[in-house]
């Protein structure tokens, strides 16, 4: 769902500094230095409402997370949940995976979840999607020797499309599910979107994708 | 649809030798001899009614086809539509494919075709399903260095289960679909199985492996 722009939304995200990095560009490379600790740093692609990554950070304490999300109304309840469950290996970024070479620095990266994206229906639009071999190409870069890719969706085609853009560019694939609620792993954390969808008892499509 | 034992079916199978192989352990290792020439072996495993493989012989003179069927009523129907069409590219094995390792040797073969096999649907028996990773280590051995295994199926959890065991076990995957006749290829060559499928508009995976 769109949310409508609301006034103030801006104002209220500049007051969440931190988590929000305003610059996250003067962290490229840095960034365990950022949150005072050499553990392995998790992104995730579009946090949404901030469900997924907020509660991971709150299972995992010895991860680092950071968010990143575009549209600022979103942004905004993904960030305050963040500060109301008082976290501190959490950050979000405003920005646009198009950037990521502007916010990470090579190798920098342990995994990646994308969930949800925008499935990008139409044909020529194939490049925007983020499973897209352009940007897999530009993970692979981000990502450390161990590197992972965790992907959830709920688009059929956009699964299908993907699974051959990750087998296509030589990523080592496993835990491939057509139907995730059918036998759901004990850790699946579940985004906003997912809640409904699994509702619905419409399928939900999973993979995990290893460098190598 | 199984259908029942006819009495003298045995004895009209025997009626059709070629192309039907009484001995084919006799051609381990030679069946390019058997068919006098030095083009590549292409296989299926299960043939049924022969709707697939017959059609793939009448369209391709260059390649040998050898199909397997255990259940006899079928495989007499396979064998006549081979002797009424004039084929000399293709043979049968009234065989097990358990029994694969005593009809051709090591890399003998360029392609194995797996379509629409029992999904043995409990979990006690996935070591059954012919894309468990047991017999895949077997295809493996049999198939040359640009071999292939071309496997389609209307059950999508013996496909999520194969496509797990192919990326496990290390084949290069291509040309995954979750829906065939979304956008069918131009060659797709439909079973007798497939096409009540088709009707009925299931979706039908179908991948293709790599040996690599």
């Amino acid at each position: 769902m769109r949310l409508r722009r609301k006034p103030g939304t801006k104002e209220a995200l500049l007051a969440l500094v931190p988590p929000l990095v305003l610059e996250p560009q003067d962290n490229l490379g840095k960034w365990q230095r950022y949150f005072g600790n050499t553990n392995p740093i998790y992104i995730e692609l579009g946090t949404g409402k901030g469900r997924f990554i907020t509660t991971l950070a709150q299972n995992n304490p010895h991860i680092n997370y950071i968010g990143l999300e575009l549209k600022e109304e979103v942004l905004l309840m993904g960030v305050k949940k963040a500060v109301e469950q008082n976290l501190n290996n959490i950050a979000f970024i405003w920005g646009n995976v198009q950037e990521l070479d502007n916010y990470f620095a090579p190798e920098e990266l342990a995994r990646i979840y994308i969930n949800f994206c925008d499935p990008w229906p139409k044909k020529r639009w194939a490049k925007r999607r983020l499973t897209h071999r352009t940007f897999l190409a530009n993970y692979r870069k981000l990502l450390n020797d161990q590197g992972q890719i965790h992907f959830k969706t709920d688009n059929k085609d956009l699964f299908e499309f993907s699974l051959n853009e990750f087998v296509d560019d030589k990523w080592q694939l496993q835990n491939i599910t057509l139907d995730l609620y059918k036998n759901p792993p004990e850790d699946n954390i579940a985004t906003e979107y997912e809640l409904k969808f699994k509702e619905k008892g419409m399928p939900i499509y999973r993979l995990e994708a290893l460098k190598e």
